[in-house]
C-alpha cells in the first residue's frame, strides 16, 4: 500500500482494535506519525505495560495488577451479597450509583452460543465457586438486558437457585426522567408486570 | 477509574487516537486485554517500529523508510508533471486510478489558519523548491474540494504561477455514474461552468 512496511504494519495492527476498519486505521496511523509521535510512543509503552501487568482478580475476575483487587479486599462491604456483571465497565456504572455495598463477580463476557461461548468458555464454574463460599446468600444478576445478557442471567440463575442461593435480577421498568409516551412498549409492559 | 493504573494508562493513551473518546478507549482496552493480548503486543511493537523508522521522503514529503521513496526513485515517470496532494491516502487514491504518470508532492496537511497552520507550518517552501527543479513544467493541484483544500490550492497556485509554472486543478463536475436529479446544485453549477 504505502512506501513503508512499518507504516503498513502499523495500519494492520490498528485494525485489531474493535470498530476500526482500514480507513480509520490509516487515519490513526497518519495522525500519530504526522502530528503525535509522542502519543504513539506513549501508546506503545502503555500497551506493553498493560499486557505484562494486568491480570484477573482471583476473587471477582475483574482486571487488576494485584492477585486480589482493591474492592474485594475492602472488608467493610457486605459479604452476603454478590452482584454478577458482564464487564468492568458495567461494574463501574453500578459503583457510581453508590447503591450497592456488596461484592462483585465480573464475567468478562456473556453466553453467546453463536460465537462458541458457552458456560465453560465463560468460566462460570469460577463464579459458582465464588458464590458458594458460605458467606454469600444473595446473588444479584446485573447482566445486560439484551438477548444474550438475559440468557446468561437465566442459565446462571437456574444453576445458583438449585444450589440453594437467593437469586435476584435488576428491576426492569421505565427509566428515570422519561415520559411514557416515548418509552418503548416492551419496557412499559415489563413495568406493568413488575409493578409494586 | 479501574483497579489498575496500567489499564487506566492504556485507556488514556488510546484516547490520543483521532476519533476515540473515553468509552471507545475503554472498550478497546478491555477487548485487547480480554480477547487479544497478542494484538496488543503486535500493536505496541508496530507503534515502536513505525515511530523509529518512518520519516518523510526528501523529494515528495510522503512517509517512507528510505531517504527517497520508491515512487520518486521510479525514473520511468513523467518528470514534467507534479501533482500536489494533502495526504498519502489522497496520493494512493490517485495512484489507484492509473491515470497519472508524473510525480507527487504530499503536503501532509492543508492550510488551516484557525488551527494556526499557515504556509510556513505546512512547509510550502519545500514544495516550491521541488516544483522549481527545472524539470517540472505543470503542477496539478489535487488538494481536496473542501473550503480549506480550495484555499490551499489557491495560495499555492498563485505563488507557483508567479514563478512561471503552469498550474492546473482537478476538474470539478458530476461524479461518474450519478443521476443529475440527485447531484447537489453546487456541483451541477460547476459542471455547467466547466463544460467542454
Amino acid at each position: 500500500m504505502s512506501d513503508s512496511n512499518s507504516l503498513d504494519g502499523l495500519v494492520e495492527a490498528l485494525r485489531r482494535l474493535p470498530g476500526v476498519g482500514v480507513k480509520s486505521a490509516s487515519r490513526m496511523a497518519y495522525h500519530l506519525l504526522q502530528h503525535d509521535r509522542d502519543g504513539a510512543k506513549l501508546l506503545s509503552r502503555a500497551l506493553e505495560q498493560a499486557t505484562s501487568t494486568v491480570r484477573h482478580c482471583e476473587r471477582c475476575n475483574t482486571f487488576t495488577e494485584a492477585p486480589v483487587c482493591g474492592l474485594c479486599l475492602d472488608a467493610r462491604r457486605d459479604a452476603t451479597k454478590l452482584c454478577v456483571v458482564e464487564t468492568p465497565a458495567d461494574q463501574a456504572a453500578l459503583e457510581r450509583t453508590g447503591a450497592f455495598r456488596g461484592y462483585y463477580f465480573v464475567l468478562m463476557g456473556k453466553l453467546s452460543p453463536l460465537d462458541g461461548i458457552g458456560p465453560r468458555e465463560l468460566g462460570v464454574s469460577r463464579l459458582f465457586e465464588r458464590a458458594l463460599d458460605g458467606q454469600v446468600s444473595e446473588v444479584i444478576l446485573a447482566t445486560n438486558f439484551t438477548a444474550e445478557g438475559e440468557a446468561t442471567a437465566h442459565v446462571i440463575g437456574e444453576a445458583l437457585r438449585q444450589r440453594g442461593l437467593t437469586v435476584t435480577r435488576l428491576a426492569r421498568g421505565v427509566p428515570a426522567g422519561s415520559e411514557l409516551e416515548y418509552v418503548d412498549l416492551g419496557t412499559i409492559a415489563h413495568a406493568l408486570v413488575d409493578r409494586r
